[in-house]
């Protein structure tokens, strides 16, 4: 029987890990549980960041350029909402537009984020299923040193992440719950992957889920990250920054600490083949995905490497 | 002191006359009080046709072919909304998009129709008065021969006016009532100017709002109407298939027939200078504003005419 793989994953660097597995694997191998930590409500519409990266990725749409966005869209809207004296600090292009306000209108109507996810991946044509970790609203919460708490799209974009980071918490994390198609991929998952995203907005929402990590460690399975950290310095965003305000050693085995027991596997890049790994069961690979051929073969050297415990 | 004049209209027809007055009065002269019977949810968005098209004429935006929407407008989400399934049988510019979110959104935290006006025209620089006829949602519905009721838009817009109407109704009216705005307005009014929009569709929901009419009759001062018709046809719209619908006249005559005691005097195109017209204070001008220029000289017209009773 074919291998079933469940991949955690935030935005950009989870996508391109996403996607190298879509190439690789059929539709029914492949379960991609997204981060919902960073969504929020912004000019009426329900945003979400990380599930819209992953589905235009997979979807062949993704601006190649940002890594997040789609390619070629116009900004009019957004234009036309700054004349009617709207703070227009978080950008949204007009063909992106059409995915909060299907959303948005599907919410309202009482869908599940899980609900609205599988329409839109299925009319963007995507096989691959996309599940939001949970369906209940959660808010990933950001208390910095200079502002107090901030709402994670505030510190993130409005403030480009310059903001030092004190603490994080996830708002409506005590209530939330994993949805049925969330157990599901997990219980019958062969193999998880954690993508190279940011552990702490990324990966940990997930984990937060109640049971969720509970159901990661029930299964007796490889369960790997791969790192978003090559040689002390995160490939895009606030990782590395994090890391050293958060008081860890800005080194991808300070991932494998924070990950703990969850984790029983770690991939990292042959850049950094001088850390010694030999604590854990781990494997050094080129990590860096430039092209759409590299992710294809991140993805496949990682399950070859997996395939061989 | 100054002339106070209060206009009631509906969409494109209206906007013309309101921006002919406004071009020839002083900011605090002139209220117009809007149609909002087409108002509809669609694409999860409030979309105030008339109001808009009236805000958009008044603040040099329009799109001058179709006399609505915004000139120059893409329709880029339109085309992500048609790919993620949705029959976009409606359409929306970007920029107009922006136009539905503020207001949307406003609506949605608590803020009156009025206010939301207020708040869209202040940032459009529009000095003058845009009111919507009500804050209470009212929505015309269309009954026809070939397919019973129908939302107005889908009458209007989806089938394109097409289906046969036998009748009309204004679903919510019972229970809507007059802003403090509209009664202001009302009650200071010298003079109540009805433009040259559709009696049926325009200004009868106008008329039907509880209080308003009574309010308009209590009110002893020039009520004129401008006529839709000219030698049998309308400008642009329904009106003349309607009117034949309902069993009047294709005539400017039936329209002083069909507003009855609300009107004192009545302005018909110098065109059908052939209709014995006497029954009722009257006056011919050209009526048909094809420039910016137009719309200035037939308000001056009016007003001229109306100063000399």
């Amino acid at each position: 029987m074919a291998l079933k793989v469940v991949t955690l994953v935030g935005g950009v660097g989870g996508a391109k890990l996403a996607h190298g597995l879509a190439q690789i694997l059929e539709p029914e191998q492949l379960t991609i549980i997204v981060n919902t930590g960073d969504d929020f409500w912004h000019y009426g519409l329900r945003i979400c960041p990380d599930l819209d990266t992953v589905t235009y990725t997979l979807a062949g749409l993704v601006d190649k350029t940002n890594g997040w966005g789609i390619g070629g869209d116009t900004r009019n809207t957004l234009g036309a909402l700054q004349r009617l004296g709207v703070d227009t600090w978080f950008g949204l292009g007009d063909q992106d537009m059409a995915t909060h306000l299907v959303r948005t209108e599907m919410l309202r109507a009482g869908d599940s984020l899980t609900q609205v996810t599988r329409h839109l991946t299925n009319n963007l044509g995507i096989k691959y299923t996309i599940l939001p970790m949970t369906d209940s609203p959660i808010a990933t919460m950001i208390d910095t040193v200079e502002h107090g708490e901030l709402d994670f799209q505030v510190y993130f974009v409005k403030m480009r992440w310059q903001p030092t980071v004190k603490s994080l918490r996830l708002k409506g994390i005590e209530t939330a719950g994993m949805s049925a198609e969330v157990q599901q991929a997990i219980a019958e998952a062969d193999v998880i992957l954690f993508g190279p995203s940011n552990p702490w907005l990324s990966i940990m929402p997930i984990l937060s889920v109640p049971g969720l990590k509970q159901a990661l460690l029930d299964r007796d399975v490889p369960r790997v990250a791969i790192t978003p950290i090559i040689q002390g310095v995160a490939i895009k965003g606030p990782a590395a920054k994090m890391m050293a305000e958060l008081n860890y050693d800005s080194s991808a085995k300070s991932i494998v600490t924070y990950y703990g027991e969850v984790l029983n596997g770690f991939i990292y890049d042959e850049r950094d083949a001088d850390l010694d790994m030999s604590m854990t069961r781990s494997m050094a690979f080129d990590t860096i995905m430039r092209s759409d051929a590299d992710r294809a073969v991140l993805a496949r050297k990682v399950l070859d490497w997996i395939e061989k415990w």
